[in-house]
């Protein structure tokens, strides 16, 4: 973080004819995306966006309505522009790229062994990392059928707590499916107890949840500020949280899901999401939509007049 | 408002390619929509902002620290496209009108005598209510030196409570500035207490207030749903909530304001602010920030494939 670029970010909205911090977060991100730049007049000119989808084999263990059969069938709704995040996307101005990770190919199913291999993992951390461009900033989302008890199974491995805590209803599911999810949950975990966070993300995680972990490292090394998702997204990232809290400096995360694990896993993190609407899609819709703020944080930023410039008398 | 469309809409969106309900409250936003444009496919192709500016008798009970003239400046301001509502307009497609409302004439002190008298309230409210034109949608907010107090009572005045409550730094103004103006409140409130509610807009009030209540009376009557900024905007039209409850529901509130009177208020009319980033600057800014919500809400509920025309499996 370039910390001069921040405070001139700091010291601009002081002069700006409003009274000082009135403007709240849209100031803090202000400086947070001119920290990020290294400009103290940052811009929002090319954002990307980047959807990794996988498949998971713990949906053999019934966890999830939808057959696996549909992450396939929406990564072409991505690709025609028919899904949620193709029309957030579209409206607040960012490049959306879906990466499909082996959809015909599903990790194994983690209560029996290690979801990916070391290679598996490393090829989908680097997937992930090479899809990045240079960008103001990033958008990351992902879809699979049955990542949100990918995700409970992360959150679960990294946080601790009861299983139950990090498990809610995912795409579909009643109160049962919930109280068996919560079973599988605990069975993967406990049986990969013993691993590093980065070995969790291997035995328990999908091919997007590795790719969305090397999108950020690959993002925090050229600069760009990400701006992830909802539970699964956060959860993708815990690993490396785990790992070292500063490789999420350069992340804010979108929205606060309606899925109960998200909470606690942004309280364990210190962030709090820039929005609160009760989403829980995925894809990077939460972040999408979020996306309007930090455009309107600049567009506050760069736009405003001065005191001086106005001739407006400051107090 | 139109419960056919209402319903047309969400019946749409149980048939996009998510999970039911998963857009949260931007699935609720398009109904909402819906019902008041009275389509099931409602559009934001045009929209308004009105911004009311007034000034205040009880500026002489000292209660913020900057001078009345810069009311006068702010509008200078707005007219030349420098304060962050314009930018904050422009970047979500709003129309801005500002109406400085008899600038050079303040109302009177309150806590000597009623800030308006009964011709100078209905022209006010007249004012307001002529202002609004036939739009998809209407954003309210409001500039005027020392108009956090008066907004705290009209709070005070209609919900009841300690003084303090209502009351909290606004623009500027340190704690003992805060208990000062806690104390100018209480009189106001206690010499004005036998009035109705919308006695109580005229006597507590200001201009900007009243004129908020005509613009929200005028929407109302031509079914334009309307987007209230923050804590003064929501004082402003506490009056009409208390006269009639559903004088109101074609309003949102655009954001939580950072005013700690703000969640009291919306707690008891039973809404929930669209965004909460602890801004506090007022000018409808809260409101056409939150308009991005609205636009995805529409985005997505416009654009959006349906599982049939997809091909996508449903559960």
């Amino acid at each position: 973080q370039d910390a001069g670029a921040a405070q001139m970010a700091r010291a601009r909205q002081g002069t700006l004819t409003k009274p000082p911090g009135s403007l709240g977060r849209l100031e803090d991100l202000a400086e947070f995306l001119a920290g990020w730049q290294g400009h103290a007049m940052p811009a929002l000119d090319k954002v990307q966006a980047l959807v990794f989808a996988g498949n998971h084999g713990v949906c053999a263990q019934g966890i999830n309505p939808f057959p696996q059969e549909v992450t396939a069938q929406m990564v072409a709704n991505f690709e025609t522009g028919g899904a949620a995040i193709n029309q957030l996307c579209r409206l607040n101005g960012a490049d959306l790229t879906v990466v499909a990770l082996d959809l015909d190919r599903p990790t194994a199913d983690f209560t029996s062994r290690a979801a990916m291999d070391d290679a598996e993992t490393l090829e989908a951390l680097q997937r992930g990392a090479t899809a990045v461009q240079q960008a103001d900033a990033l958008i990351l989302g992902e879809m699979g059928i049955g990542n949100s008890t990918v995700a409970a199974a992360l959150a679960h491995a990294i946080l601790g707590g009861d299983a139950q805590l990090w498990v809610g209803r995912g795409t579909g599911s009643d109160a049962t499916a919930r109280a068996h999810k919560a079973e599988v949950v605990a069975r993967g975990v406990a049986l990969h107890a013993a691993r590093t966070p980065m070995g969790k993300l291997a035995a328990l995680g999908g091919r997007e949840q590795a790719a969305i972990c090397g999108a950020v490292i690959a993002a925090r090394l050229a600069r760009i500020p990400v701006l992830l998702d909802g539970f699964i997204c956060t959860a993708s990232v815990a690993p490396l949280w785990a790992a070292n809290p500063a490789l999420l400096d350069h992340c804010l995360i979108g929205h606060a899901s309606a899925e109960p694990g998200h909470n606690g896993l942004c309280a364990a993190m210190g962030k709090r999401p820039l929005l609160d609407l009760g989403m829980a899609l995925g894809e990077g819709t939460g972040a999408a939509l979020a996306l309007g703020v930090l455009r309107g944080a600049l567009a506050c930023h760069r736009g405003m007049a001065t005191f001086a410039e106005a001739g407006v008398s400051d107090a």
